[in-house]
């Protein structure tokens, strides 16, 4: 017999009393998806011929070529546990349940489990732990409008430095993030504790980050620094800026960042920039478009257009063509990419 | 507190009009099973001593006679999210968890998730892509009745090309199966691209099915045909023809399966056929029965017989006896198994 | 679209007829704990030079010390199928998710599914298969009040025997259950089946154990017996006798503990024994207290207090401190927690 989980917003009585639940959420894409030259490791069967004529079979991987069109897909699924004290304090744990193709040989992947992520909410102010977003992560903004099905081209390509972030399908780190809201500000902070080890001799290799933001009318700014301790003396610690700027003109919305990205390795150091904008055409459809790039040899420059077109029902057909490419780059990469995607 | 699930019959209002929802489905089976000379992989402690006395203890596996009489169990979840869209298009996404007990050595198995199936449904139509069956894994009356707690006996037992098929505990394929309904007749298809590699160079292992279904009256026939790319030029293309025919008389029921199984090796190829059937004894007791075999002289023969009591709610207790066995096997083997199922 | 799950008291209707349902439930809790020189595995990176000048980085772990202050949390979610025959009899089916923090080096750890345990239940009746705790772990007052959000101080701390035990991130062992409760006394058996190797060769590693409690007034007696097969002939079979005794008195309740620990190894054989307390403070406050030892040099020495604040909602505050050391331990061990828990 199957069981149905109903729409939260028709049979619940959310009184203003202490309770508990357990909430799922998620969505579902798939699509086709083209890349320019995509290879990927795929079962390879050697075949040896000895001296003395005996064949030998083994198998193991080899990296090859695979097809350069092949179906995309995403299955994802947040386990909520939720649970709200006399008082009005709001508990809650996540953990995510996903599954990806591989998108290197077009293959499928099984579903993975995240580590778990902890929140404490009373009125403004709420703190994670665990498997959590930092301040950049979780900043107005540093996305924009991300084109394609895939969300593949983005304004923040040319940026390197590595910040606290969620993990979807793996462990993440366990960290802690702060959030407090108060009338048209913002406030954002974590920090996340890291031992590692060089020569068997451990070195710390915490990282922090902090944000503000405001809103005013239809415009919103951010701004994010993080900083990573390279455990090491004599290194410095990679660092990152981010300045991001939001707006919404009624049918039209923009994004506009810029950082100062200060990865302390020259290939990738230095400022990047960007901006994405979205379109809406009539009821259904939006347009969308983003561009990213950096001033460094090795950072990632891309720019492409999307377009959503709604279903109803949480439903839309969503595709988008842009190009990867940069300063050192032998070939700059094509890709493009057309599906649905259905929240629920 | 502890959350229920409720039945979708009882309260849910499905409306003609756009919506999501999450639903989940399953089931478990435990009892006890019998495989004549059951063996597996076990933990071995090795004991050397050396030429100077010095005792040296190491562990690792060894496959060794395990009990014959073990516990047998499988724990299915159906985890599926639903979108159905404004003009009535439905959307929709799984992913399995399943346990089962290890049948070599006896011991339990951690829950495993699969890799997500994706459809999009509409009137007659629908496509699944992703970890999907294809036009043979959906055939009508392709497995029969099949007996057993553990279904371990069919009619198709003497097939051994590996024709695509969703996997419970593992990534799967990442295929495209339609399907289109139009009266009496159902039409199926399925393609599914995989890449190889041998001695390091790019081979193609696509396969594909196709599959026709006509219902008239108390019988449904089906045919359906497949190949797989052998990746290698002067290599055959193995291929699977089947042909099904399933018949209801009231309380009898049966099928009938001939296959033409070109699998391009000698010990496989050939012809293998099989019937099986299902007698309703009494409102609640169903025996069934099984049989199957092909002309090859690796082909696997298998018969048995199997019983059902239907307890209500969804449970039922199930059995069966069979046995199976091959030209140049040099045992056969004896199975047996006796438990409880029950649907949620 | 957000799903959400309700509470069972309100609105679900269990009438005494057949029925299928999917239940979930579990907790979360998270805070900060403190172990007196922590370590555990961390990246390690290796840095050599060659006599020639050349300079190599690998990667690998190292066990280092880790900071003794970390974020320490768990995700637990039980999955239960459960069915109701038309007769009465219940079946149900169980996986658990459950995500740890990594003590040893403080970072998260990926949500984790335990092999499944299977349920029949009819009056005073209950036979669990699978993955499944036995005599021991489901003894009246074996675990007595454990201290810490973690429940880091037990009064069984002394015991060294390995009894059968849920494993709620692993496969565990696929083992039989039986419980029977007749008025005021209730009898529990398990036996688990399992098959090792020395040397290559085949040895039964099976265990055993029963129980008996019984209830007068406010004080709960039970005793229970097991034993493991050593496999080898020659060496005695370990063994453990549990007599366990819990009272209520209000607003104060306590437990004792006393077993046989027959591990058949000198360092850890012998008498083990302890105590717990807990001492409602109020409506909200609750104190608790646990000590437990052996008379073995190996045993693990334990005690310690904590305190739990209830919120409300099945929320709450828990800490608590205590020491761990052994006869033959270099260092005594302090630990110390504190966090939120929420049932849901």
């Amino acid at each position: 017999m199957k069981k149905v989980l109903f729409a939260s917003t028709a049979l619940l009585a959310t009184a203003s009393m202490a309770s508990a639940e357990i909430k799922f959420s998620g969505y579902g894409r798939f699509g086709i998806g083209y890349l320019e030259d995509r290879s990927g490791a795929v079962t390879n069967i050697t075949v040896t011929t000895t001296t003395s004529g005996v064949i030998n079979v083994g198998t193991g991987t080899a990296v090859v070529d695979t097809d350069d069109v092949i179906l995309i897909s995403r299955f994802r699924l947040n386990i909520d546990g939720i649970v709200e004290t006399d008082s009005g304090v709001e508990f809650s744990a996540r953990v995510r349940l996903q599954a990806d193709e591989n998108a290197g040989n077009g293959e499928a992947g099984e579903a993975q489990l995240s580590g778990a992520r902890f929140t404490v909410q009373y009125g403004g102010l709420r703190v994670d732990a665990g498997n959590v977003s930092g301040a950049f992560d979780n900043l107005a903004n540093y996305y924009g409008n991300e084109p394609g099905l895939e969300n593949f081209i983005g304004q923040y390509s040319g940026v390197n430095y590595d910040f606290l972030a969620f993990s979807s399908t793996g462990a993440g780190s366990n960290a802690v993030f702060f959030q407090y809201a108060v009338g048209d500000f913002a406030f954002g902070a974590s920090y996340d504790t890291a031992t590692g080890a060089i020569n068997g001799d451990k070195i710390d290799l915490d990282r922090w980050d902090v944000s503000a933001t405001y809103t005013f009318n239809n415009i919103t700014a951010a701004i994010a620094y993080g900083e990573t301790d390279a455990g090491v003396d004599g290194l410095d610690d990679p660092s990152l800026l981010v300045f991001t700027l939001g707006a919404d003109f009624g049918d039209f919305s923009g994004t506009l960042f810029v950082a100062d990205d200060n990865t302390e390795i020259d290939l990738t150091d230095g400022t990047a920039w960007g901006i994405s904008a979205a379109y809406n055409v009539g009821s259904a459809l939006t347009l969308t478009a983003a561009y990213g790039d950096g001033n460094a040899d090795g950072d990632t420059e891309q720019y492409g257009i999307g377009a959503i077109y709604d279903l109803g029902g949480g439903a839309s057909l969503q595709g988008g063509i842009g190009n990867s490419d940069c300063d050192i780059c032998e070939d700059s990469s094509l890709r493009a990419d057309f599906g649905a995607r259905f929240n629920f």
